[in-house]
């Protein structure tokens, strides 16, 4: 039996920095049930009285001490959100002190400008991506030119979320481009993705991962049977190394992992969002 | 003019979490030009001593002290890319001393779990939400009893990304359904959205901004008139208060912040990933 846990994510903004480090930091304990709570757009003293009766409230129910990953950028908020006795760990006050002496400059309590709208162009560059990968997943649309990256590789190797985390994230404009059967049986580069070796990057499963996810789309069908998926990640391997097209197994590998190799990869520098 | 600063976000997993209150931090100062870069999976000797070099150059051509975000659970890491001269602003440091106290056991250095497949459960259903998404999207699939949300409003009004967006991250299945001329006409919920209607979440924007993206979308139609978003928008926020549907303005609100507003109406509180 694991022992409970409340942890509350409390932030005057969407939390998700909090969220962030707070995940982060709690996956290195184990033998807890963290039960996690998020408690967004605390931006009045009203608000920050009911975050507290909340955080006393689990302490009681399951007479522990309370975990706040705080990220409130007001430091009033804190200074309340403190009295409900819980662990305070505070993301941005270790690293406040250090940037405004470095920078030779005081922070600007500004809330919410890490995930709000604070920059247009970017914001709608996003958006932007975002359709674009829509528009150009599974090989719908095939004119690659404003594609960043173009992700290759049979179906259900992951390729759709991975482009669509690269939009949402990145702003990076990535496409996917399915390997078919018809694709796979010649000894070459589909002709259609020729013009755009440069931008690809080959997803990879191992078989018997790849028969599991097909079985529960399409159970006991030809696209679900073991022989097929090997068959297809065998070639599909074959031409990703022919072709010298870099290449990574999904297997183990989340969509964060992905993302972030396909963009070391190219090189793409972009600003997370 | 802005002075430029080098920051690099270091670690030996994926670097989001670096990244995610790197950008928190800096977006606190201004009247900089940070030029973000991002070195992830420094997992050995070699990569750490790499990576020391290329935020030592980075200083010279910049002639001034770079600042690294460092999210490197290995302390071994950490000391190497400390060489570096860089300020290091060290995400985890400050906060394990307390958890470690707090839970009364030794954290565990183990690399790569915030982002990684650590839980294969929570990352399956996360990509199920995802496919669900996608399936659901504007109003294609319209069975939406597995829905958890459902948003609804005019074309453009933000639903597709805030829909894919829930799903990366927190595994919740959205469906969207897109507000039509037919529906809009009658004074009433489409029936179809009937059976559905504790899970509707409204989003609705300024007909002008409305405008502005529609007109990119496609110029000079009818479609993208103002007229037409204008009662496009009426009717459809109408019928949100007739409904007492829980509604959002999209135009000043990021994917983020929609996102956040929508888990806290519907107390949906997944963890996030």
């Amino acid at each position: 039996m694991n022992a409970i846990r409340p942890v509350f994510y409390v932030s005057d903004g969407t939390g998700i920095t909090a969220e962030t480090i707070g995940h982060s930091l709690l996956t290195q304990f184990s033998g807890f049930q963290f039960l996690t709570d998020r408690i967004a757009f605390v931006d009045d003293m009203d608000k920050a009285r009911e975050t507290v009766l909340r955080i006393r409230e689990a302490g009681e129910r399951y007479g522990v001490r309370p975990i706040v990953v705080n990220s409130c950028v007001d430091p009033q908020m804190s200074t309340v959100i403190a009295e409900s006795g819980a662990l305070m760990l505070d993301v941005f006050a270790p690293f406040i002190g250090p940037l405004e002496r470095e920078l030779n400059q005081p922070r600007q309590a500004r809330v919410g400008r890490a995930h709000g709208i604070v920059d247009f162009d970017s914001y709608h560059r996003r958006i932007e991506a975002m359709n674009y990968a829509l528009a150009h997943d599974d090989g719908v649309a095939l004119d690659y030119n404003e594609a960043d990256v173009v992700l290759v590789g049979v179906s259900r190797a992951g390729k759709t979320p991975t482009c669509v985390y690269l939009a949402l994230h990145y702003g990076v404009k990535a496409a996917n481009y399915p390997l078919t059967d018809g694709d796979l049986d010649h000894d070459q580069l589909p002709p259609r993705l020729k013009p755009f070796r440069r931008k690809l990057f080959g997803l990879t499963i191992d078989p018997e991962r790849l028969q599991q996810i097909r079985q529960e789309r399409r159970p006991d069908s030809n696209y679900s049977r073991l022989e097929t998926c090997r068959r297809e990640v065998q070639a599909a391997e074959a031409l990703f190394a022919r072709e010298r097209i870099p290449t990574l197994s999904t297997t183990h590998t989340s969509i964060e992992e992905i993302s972030s190799k396909v963009l070391a990869t190219f090189g793409l520098q972009r600003e997370m969002f």
